[in-house]
C-alpha cells in the first residue's frame, strides 16, 4: 500500500478501503507517514468528503491509535457529553450533578479554553483547591461513589487526533465534516460510556454556524456513535448570543450553582434538562421523556443535583463550602455597570465577540501559555428579545481594574444590536438527531 | 500575510493575489513555508483550479525563482522546443538541425528519461564522446555558431518547480493543468527562447491521455507564454502507438538520421514539419505556412540539416562520423526478429507498453540511479493501420542477451492488438493552438 496512491483515489472521489484507512492512520500516528502526504490528504477529504462508512473507519482507527478507557467497573449506565463549543457554556457543571443524582455515572476528561469559549476544567478551578489531576484509578472511585468526576486527560486518547488536529490547524483543513466527526467522536468512543449526547451549536457563536451544517454534522455523530455500538443523541442549539447570563470562569461557576439551587436562567436549563432526558432515556433508565424530565426537575428541587456537585468538589480537593455560599468564589476587584444606551428591544447580542470581550479581560487565553483571571467576565442583565431602557443595567463588567472595566464597556456595547420592534427568534432548541 | 489562510482561501474556490502567489512561492522556495503547508495548497489547486491570470503569476513566480537564461547575444531568433513526453520521441534530433539551418539559434537544455519515456540526452550520448556538460559560455557559443545546442542544465532553472515537483509526486498532485503548466512554462520561460514551440501528446501512451484535456493544457500554455510575451504555439499530437518505428536510444538516433537523410517516417516527419513551420512563421523568419515548409523540406533535401547534426555533434565532443555512418552507433548483441502472430490489420499498439519493453530491456530508468545500455531497444515495422501477414517480421528486440531478448518479445506482443477490419484512426496531428 502506497500513501500516495491512497492520496490521489481520495482526490479523484473514491471512498477508501477500512484496510486502507487504518493503514494511513497508524502509519500517520507512528511518524511513518510524513506531515506532507497527511496534508494533501487531508486537504483531497475536505474537497471530496467522504461516506458514512469510511468516517466511521476514520473515527475507530483514531480512537484505536492510543487507549481505550474502560468503564465496565462503574455499571451499564455511564455517560458522556460533548458540546461543540460556546460562549458561556457551563452546561456540565449543571448537567453532571442532576444526571449522577439519577444514578447514571459520568467519567469526563475535559479540556481547557482556547480562544474565545471556555473551558471547563478552568471554570472548576474557581473552587479553591480544586484539581483536575488524578490516577486512573482515583477518576473511577470518584465517579463510582460520587457519580461524576470531571478530570484533565488521565489517559492517552486518541494521539492521531492531536497530531492531525495541530496539522489542520495550519494546513485550512477544519472545515469538514467528516474530520470534526472523526476528531469528536474518537475521543468520545476511547472514552469509554455506554451512553453519548452531543451538543451542537448552531450561529454566529459557534464552529458550524449555518443551522443546515450543524444538523448535518449531528446526525454524522450520531450515525458513526451509533454503528460503534453507543446510545447516542445529539442537540442541535442556538449559539447566537451567550448561554445564560454569565461569562467568565467563576461568573459561570455560581450561575450554574443557581440553576441546581432552583432558580431560572431558562436556556440553560432547558437545555441540560433535554440533554439530561436524553440521557436517562437512550441508556435505558427511563422510559419517557416526561418521566426522565420529570426526575431532572426533582434533583433540582430537592437539592439532591446541588449535593452532587458539593461531593465532586470535594472528592476532587476543592471547598465544597463554595457550593452553598458561592460569595467564597473569586470576585473582580472592579465591577462596572455598563447602562442600555437606548430604550427598545435586544435585537442580536454576539456570542463571539462577548467572548473576546471576558477573553480580553483576561477571562480566557489568546494562546496556550495565557495564565487566565478567574474573577473576571461580563454579566448580562438582559438577552435578545428583553426590552432594556436607556440609562438602566444592561450588564455588568466584572474587571481586575477600573481602566479594563472602562475599555471592555465601550467593546460589550459594539457586540449589541437594538431595535424598536421585537425581534424574530428561532426556538432556542432546533432539534434532536437520535 | 498567512499561509493557512492562502491555503484557505484556495480551498474555498477564490482567486489568490499576484502578490500572494510571489509571497508564497518565494517563501516555499526559501524554505520558510513547509511541505506540509505547500502539499495542501497543491490539493487545493488541483481540486479547485486557478484561472490564466492566476497560472501566470504562478508561472513568472516560480521562473524568477533562479536563474533567467538571456539569449539576446544570438539575435532575434532563439527557439525552444518542449514535448510532454512520449515514447520513441526523437523529435529534438531532427528539428533542431532543421530549424538552425534556417536560421533560428536552438540553445536548449534537456533532461534524462525516466520512466517509459526517453530523455535526449540519453539519446545523445549514442556518439561517442558526446558531452552535455559545458559552461554556460561555450553553451551560447555552440549555440551561435552551430545553430543549436544540447545540453544538461548549465543554470539554475525554476528551483521552485524542482522542491515542488519533488513534493507533487509523493502527495498525488500531479494531474492538475495549472501545475503543469507552470512547470513546464516556467522552465522554457526561464531558458529564454523568444519562441517556444510545445508538442502535447494525447493518448494512451501520453501524459494527458484524453484530447480534451491535451488541448485545454496546450491552450493554457500558449496564453501563459504570449502574456509573458514570448512567440507561442502548440501542436497536440497522437501518443496512442510509439513516434516513428524506434524505440531506445541508438536506434531512435539512427531513425532520427535517417529522416534526416531523406528516409521517410511519416508521423515523424510530419511532426518536424508542423513543428519548424510555426517556429519559422511565429518568429517571423517565414511569412507563410508554405514559405516555412518549403524551406525545412529544402534543409533535409540538400543535406544542410544532417551537417548541422554533425557539426553539433562535434562541438559537444562527439565524434561526428557516426552521423554518416550510424552502423559506429552502440549495436545490441543480440537481435531477435518478432513474427506477426496472425494475418490482419495491426488495430493498436499500445506506446507506454512498448515503452517498457526497451525500459526493462535496460533502455530505460526505473529509477534515477539506474544506468541504462544506449543499443537496447525495439524496433517496429509496422505501425496502427498496417496489414501483416503471420510469421512475417512484425518487430525486432534489440537486447543484451538472447535470453533477455525472448522474454521481451512475449511482452512485446501483448502490447499489439490485431483485427481483420482496417481500424478507425485520427488523424497523427489532432491540432495548432497559437
Amino acid at each position: 500500500m502506497r500513501m500516495t496512491d491512497l492520496i490521489i483515489r481520495k482526490k479523484d472521489g473514491q471512498a477508501l478501503t477500512s484496510e486502507e484507512i487504518h493503514y494511513l492512520i497508524q502509519g500517520y500516528t507512528q511518524g511513518e507517514i510524513p506531515d506532507y502526504q497527511m496534508s494533501a490528504f487531508l486537504m483531497a477529504v475536505v474537497l471530496r468528503g467522504m461516506d458514512t462508512r469510511e468516517t466511521l473507519d476514520l473515527t475507530m482507527a483514531m480512537a484505536h491509535s492510543g487507549d481505550m478507557v474502560d468503564l465496565s467497573s462503574l455499571g451499564p449506565y455511564t455517560a458522556d457529553k460533548h458540546s461543540t463549543g460556546g460562549v458561556g457554556d457551563k452546561t456540565s457543571l449543571v448537567l453532571c450533578p442532576m444526571v449522577a443524582a439519577c444514578g447514571v455515572k459520568m467519567a469526563k476528561m475535559s479540556g481547557r479554553g482556547l480562544g474565545h469559549t471556555g473551558g471547563t476544567i478552568d471554570k472548576l478551578e474557581s473552587f479553591p483547591g480544586f484539581s483536575t489531576v488524578m490516577s486512573p484509578e482515583r477518576f473511577l472511585e470518584i465517579a463510582d461513589t460520587v457519580g461524576f468526576v470531571i478530570a484533565g486527560q488521565t489517559a492517552n486518547l486518541a494521539p492521531a487526533d492531536k497530531k492531525m488536529y495541530a496539522l489542520r490547524d495550519v494546513t485550512g483543513t477544519v472545515s469538514s465534516i467528516p474530520l470534526i466527526v472523526s476528531s469528536i467522536m474518537a475521543k468520545k468512543l476511547a472514552s469509554g460510556a455506554r451512553t453519548i449526547v452531543l451538543d451542537v451549536k448552531t450561529g454566529s457563536g459557534a464552529f458550524m454556524e449555518t443551522e443546515e451544517d450543524a444538523f448535518a454534522l449531528a446526525r454524522e455523530m450520531v450515525d458513526v456513535g451509533k454503528q460503534a455500538g453507543r446510545n447516542m443523541a445529539a442537540v442541535v442549539t442556538d449559539m447566537d448570543q451567550p448561554l445564560g447570563f454569565a461569562v467568565g470562569n467563576a461568573l459561570e461557576v455560581r450561575e450554574a450553582i443557581g440553576v441546581l439551587r432552583g432558580e431560572d436562567v431558562p436556556d440553560l436549563r432547558e437545555l441540560c434538562l433535554v440533554l439530561g432526558s436524553n440521557i436517562l432515556t437512550r441508556s435505558g433508565i427511563c422510559a419517557s421523556d416526561s418521566d426522565a424530565r420529570a426526575r431532572l426537575e426533582r434533583t433540582l428541587a430537592d437539592g439532591s443535583a446541588l449535593r452532587r456537585l458539593a461531593e465532586m468538589v470535594q472528592a476532587q480537593g476543592g471547598d465544597p463550602a463554595a457550593v452553598y455560599d458561592p460569595s467564597l468564589l473569586p470576585q473582580a476587584p472592579a465591577v462596572l455597570s455598563v447602562p442600555a444606551p437606548v430604550s427598545g428591544y435586544i435585537a442580536a447580542i454576539e456570542a463571539r465577540d462577548v467572548g473576546r470581550v471576558s477573553m480580553l479581560l483576561g477571562g480566557g487565553r489568546a494562546t496556550k501559555e495565557d495564565v487566565i483571571d478567574l474573577s473576571v467576565g461580563v454579566l448580562l442583565r438582559a438577552k435578545v428579545g428583553d426590552t432594556v431602557t436607556a440609562g438602566r443595567e444592561l450588564a455588568q463588567i466584572h474587571a481586575a481594574t477600573e481602566q479594563a472595566a472602562r475599555q471592555a464597556r465601550e467593546d460589550l456595547l459594539r457586540c449589541y444590536r437594538f431595535s424598536s420592534q421585537p425581534p424574530q427568534r428561532p426556538p432556542f432548541i432546533r432539534g434532536v438527531v437520535s
